[in-house]
Order: C-alpha cells, then sequence, then structure tokens
C-alpha cells in the first residue's frame, strides 16, 4: 500500500522527508561506515547530533538561559513522578487541575509523596471541556500547579494558561508541545513525551527552569532527579540515542517550514477543516464544547456505535487509518499533528462527505 | 568510507543484516504505509512485533514460565534503583559484590533504601580480576544478591555463578546478555541494558521470577515498580517501540544463527584469537587476570602513553574504530560482541601484530 493517512494519537505519523532521511543514512550515517544507533554516545559524531537537537528545540521554542533542556528516558509517565518528587520539597504541596485520564495519572502519583489539591476539574462531563479558573483558586504556598496543556484522549486545550502568581506551572505538553506556541517563561516545568509531535516513542523532552533543580526529596531515585540529568547533560546514563536523532531532523524540519508559529497556522487551518465540517454535518458532530476544542486531537461521533465502526472500517479501506477513538469516550478521533499534511485532513473530511451521504 | 570495525563498548555494532532489514522497511513497514516508528503500540501490527521480540529472547534465554520479561524505559542504571525498590522488603538487607564502576553505582542507589553488605570488591587492583566468594561469605537474611556479570570498563566476567543458597541473585547482565549462555532459573532478577547484544540504546531486557514482585517499597514510584510493567505487558506506557522492533530483529538473527550456545562458541573463538596474541605478544598485554577474562571486552595496553596514541589513531585510519580505551584504565579496549564478526577481531590482530612489528 502506499504511504497512508494515519491519525494515531501517539506513537504518531512522522514527516516523510524524515523517515526518508533516517532511511538513506540508517547502514551508514553520512559515510562513515556505521549507523547513528552503532555510535558511542561520547563520540563526536553523536555530539554533533545532539548538541544540533538541544539547539534546534531552544530555537524553536525560544527557551530562556535560564532553563536546561534535556532528553530522557521513559516517558511522560516518568514525569508524573519526577514533578513531584523534584518539587514538592518546599510546603509539599501541590495543586492540580483535573482535564482528563493523564492528570488522573499524574494526580493519583503526586498524591504519593505530598499533598495534592485537586483545584478544578471536568470530570463530571467526560472531560469534554476545559474548567474556567481564576488566580485565586491556587494555594500561593503551593509548590507547584500542575495541568495538561492538551488532553489527547478527550480532544482539549487549554484556551489560555492559568494565572499562577508566583508558584511554578508544571506543564505535561505531550500532545502539543511545537503544535501551538507557548511562552516557556510562564512555565516551571514542561514535559512531553516524543511520540506525537517529536519523534518515536522511548524519549521525553523535559524543559526546567534551573532555580527548580537540586530540591529533590531524600526518596527519589537518582535516574528520576532532575539534577542528575541536568549535570550530565542528559547522558548520566546512556540516551535514548536514535530516538533524539529522529527528533532532531523533525527540529530541523519544522525551523525550516518556518518554526513553531507557522505550525501553528497551519494546524489551525487543518483543525478549522475540520470542526467547519463537524459544526454544520448531520450526521457527524464534536465531542468537545467549543471553547475548549484542541486543535491537535479531534473527536467524534456519529451517534451510533454501527456508523461508527462502518466508518472507521470503510476509511481505512481507503488509506485512512487509525480513526478508532479512545474506549472512554467512543467514536472516532483524528490526530492531527504538525506532520499530518493539511491534504491528510482535506481527504479525511471528503470522505465523511460522502460517507454522510451515502448513509443518510 | 565502507562499513567499518567498531569496537565501541556500547552503543556497539548491530548485525548488518538488521540495519538493512531495518533500511528496507524504515518508511513503509512491509507494505503497510507507515513506518515501524509511526504505529500505535496498541494496533495489531505493533503487538505482532513485539510479542515476537517477546518469544523469541524467551526462547534464546530458555526463560522458564514463572519468570517475566519486560522491555523498558531507562537503560541499566534505572535498574540500580528499581532493584532495591522492588526487593529490599524484605529484612531490608542486599549482598552486592564489587567488581567495577557500575557495581559501584549500582551499591550507591541501593544504600539509599536500605543496608547494603559488600561481600567482596577487587577495587584494589583496579577490578583487574573477579574475586573468590564462596556461599558461606552471604548473609542468608539477605533479600537479595548483585553481581555484573561481564565487567564492560574492566574486561572481567564471573567464571562461575556464586552458590548464594536461597537468596535471589540478581544480574546486570548488560554486557554478556545474549553472548554467553546463562541457567536463568539460578537468578530472581536479570536485567541488560540494550545497546550492547540487544539493539538501540533507549530500552532494557528485565527477566523477574514472579514471586519477587509485587512487594515493592511504599516510596517507589509507579513506573520504577516491576509489578507495573509486569500487569502492563511492558505497555503500562507507551515502550520504546522501535528500539523493541530493532531488539526483535537481532533476536531472529541469534536464533537463526544457532543460538546463545552457538554464540558463546564464536565469541570464545575471537576472545582466544586476541588473548592468545595478546599472551605472546612482546608490545601488548592484557590487563586482566587470566582466569577472570571478558569474552566481550578485552582491555590492552602497550605500557606507553604514546604507543597507545599512535596505536589507536593509525587502527582508526585502517577502519578499526573506538578502540580507546576507558579512562579509568587507559590504552586500548576492543569490545567484541555477538555483532562483530570473527573477521573483525582477525583484522584487529593482524593490524596489532604489524604495528608491532613497526614500532619495536
Amino acid at each position: 500500500m502506499s504511504r497512508v493517512f494515519n491519525f494515531s494519537a501517539g506513537p504518531a505519523t512522522l514527516p516523510l522527508e524524515v523517515l526518508e532521511e533516517a532511511q538513506k543514512n540508517l547502514v551508514d550515517y553520512k559515510g562513515l561506515g556505521l549507523s547513528v544507533m552503532e555510535m558511542s554516545h561520547r563520540s563526536p559524531e553523536y555530539k554533533e547530533i545532539f548538541d544540533g537537537a538541544i539547539e534546534s528545540i531552544k530555537t524553536l521554542m525560544q527557551v530562556p538561559d535560564d532553563y536546561t533542556i534535556m532528553f530522557l528516558h521513559g516517558g511522560a509517565s516518568s514525569q508524573f513522578g519526577m514533578v513531584p518528587l523534584n518539587l514538592l520539597s518546599g510546603s509539599g504541596k501541590a495543586d492540580y487541575l483535573n482535564t482528563g485520564a493523564w492528570s488522573k495519572k499524574a494526580i493519583a502519583e503526586a498524591k504519593r509523596f505530598g499533598t495534592v489539591n485537586v483545584v478544578a476539574s471536568s470530570e463530571d462531563k467526560t472531560f469534554n471541556y476545559i474548567p474556567e479558573v481564576t488566580g485565586d483558586m491556587f494555594d500561593p504556598e503551593a509548590d507547584y500547579v500542575h495541568i495538561t496543556t492538551n488532553n489527547t484522549i478527550y480532544g482539549t486545550v487549554w484556551p489560555t494558561l492559568p494565572e499562577t502568581g508566583n508558584v511554578p506551572l508544571v506543564g505535561d505538553m505531550s500532545s502539543n508541545i511545537l503544535g501551538q506556541v507557548y511562552d516557556v517563561s510562564k512555565f516551571g516545568v514542561i514535559y512531553a513525551g516524543a511520540q506525537k509531535n517529536i519523534g518515536p516513542a522511548g524519549m521525553a523532552v523535559v524543559i526546567v527552569r534551573n532555580d527548580l533543580m537540586g530540591h529533590s526529596l531524600d526518596i527519589t531515585p537518582k535516574m528520576f532527579d532532575y539534577k542528575t540529568h541536568a549535570d550530565g547533560g542528559s547522558m548520566f546514563n546512556t540516551p535514548p540515542c536514535f530516538a533524539i536523532y529522529i527528533a532532531g531532523l523533525v527540529f530541523d524540519l519544522v525551523l525550516k517550514q518556518g518554526g513553531v508559529a507557522e505550525m501553528e497556522k497551519v494546524n489551525r487551518e487543518k483543525a478549522g477543516l475540520l470542526y467547519d465540517f463537524l459544526d454544520n454535518s448531520s450526521l457527524f458532530s464534536s465531542t468537545v464544547k467549543s471553547t475548549s476544542r484542541s486543535i491537535m486531537n479531534v473527536p467524534f461521533v456519529t451517534g451510533s456505535d454501527e456508523l461508527d465502526k462502518k466508518f472507521i472500517s470503510e476509511a481505512a479501506a481507503k488509506g485512512l487509518k487509525t480513526l478508532k477513538g479512545h474506549r472512554s469516550v467512543g467514536g472516532m478521533r483524528a490526530s492531527i499533528y504538525n506532520a499530518m499534511p493539511y491534504e491528510g485532513v482535506k481527504t479525511l473530511v471528503d470522505f465523511m462527505k460522502a460517507f454522510e451521504v451515502a448513509n443518510k
């Protein structure tokens, strides 16, 4: 089959240019006689790849100099533990915003290491909206406030960042990092699993304001201490070298394509096309409150389980793959990250139109 | 440059067949229209890859049914913490054997979570031998005994496993897993970073006897609990999918080549060739006591820093790469894992002979 449009929520589609570049160099990287997978992480050749990737994401996200960027093992799930273990050494209290399954996992883990206050939640409506929060809702003594900026399963995004005053904001940005512009200086910590907008699964990008490191709880495993990895330049142990290499290729492509602002513009166009159709369709509808809609993950339903199933199956046959929604929402979900071309969303919408006519 | 002989200690050389197979499928895996890196880890296509890899290593190592095999994030360094956090809930005491830098790191981490008794050490002679131990040296109340089966930096290997009676033996097998035969049933836990005999950096193979799970300390982060990953079939969170895919290709190749016993046979031939030369050379010598020598990592010296430097540089020019020894030992080190062909060691020895003559 020729290349499909892959709407997977993650691991997700990657830019074709990146895959082709990686393929070309897979056995023999730039004539050096070995693969990137075989390079010592301490070699000058690999150091160039690694440093380039750090530099590129620093430029892309305009990361201020008082932050450290790390490429770590373990995905975002490790960060659910690392955040409290590193930051809960002040008052031992943290404020969390509960906007989905991943927020809940982060909350459950933090509760094991300190006092967690869930400031607001949208669980009453299967997380189909982002709750309204105001600055006075936060505990000024909290060690941090945690949000999930974009909720992959439910297709919601925080329309603006909560105002947390002097309390550091921690953002799980796994599903919209590099997909829309954020001001890094508004955060104390940003973390993101790679497998959506960055690269292959098996690494996380973690950006920490330097003053927040070095105060971990005594019980913190060494590999869970931000300072371990900051001091070691993400090479305290052998990093996930190949995943970092692919991420670097993705970063360079995003830079070439105009940076994160340009990505956001295109992503808004892609999402707009889909939401406009959904809002005017007599068959399909969005499951998400209009002011909370993600531009990365778009869940939708027909209202009939049978038709949903038929749609997913017929779409797959047309090369529109992995459109099944998460079991907690049902229906369909189109994940339209940076690497999903406009043409992919257009093809999907055209197919939805045809399906609607055929199934009236 | 054509393909080099890469003697890196890790990330290390991979079989050419594996790299070529991965290259062929990198953009379009078996005609499915997407890369393995883009597959949902829950998809049937990826499940087949994952299950195949588990099955293959189970066969290769003849893992008994009462053990769980896991592919985890974080490398062996995470295991330095996971082992004590999961196993120290009995007496809170553990016995460690200190045979190198990695043993020391494991010891340092375990000390933070319990009482560590260093039963024997070879630190007095820069770890150039394996200490003799007898069963009566171990604490019968210890929760486990920890060894590093093969010491990558110093080029030593335990010639036989210590007799620990009913106390579970934990083995860091990072640098000789699949390189020589071990009886898994002699261990409670085996772990290994992938980047030597298995695949790309960014994953660890962890094999745990089932009765040793489910008793972790309360302070254990969820991602550090073996039970989390055993219950989730290594998919509690998104696993390092691509690294697992490459590992699976390596496992299948080893199976095709005759299994671990055959690997060990070839590895002994390769190592024998090198040690025989070293023992008879008037210029080069092994740094390791003869009864403790690794068949995976072979450090050697000329006795002159200047000649060592010259050798490394001239060897590199001949396509014999990454021969520089670890700074704590100096000189050279040839890592000759499964994927290093006999021809590579032969070429190295031939060059050493020529160098010896030229530098008399």
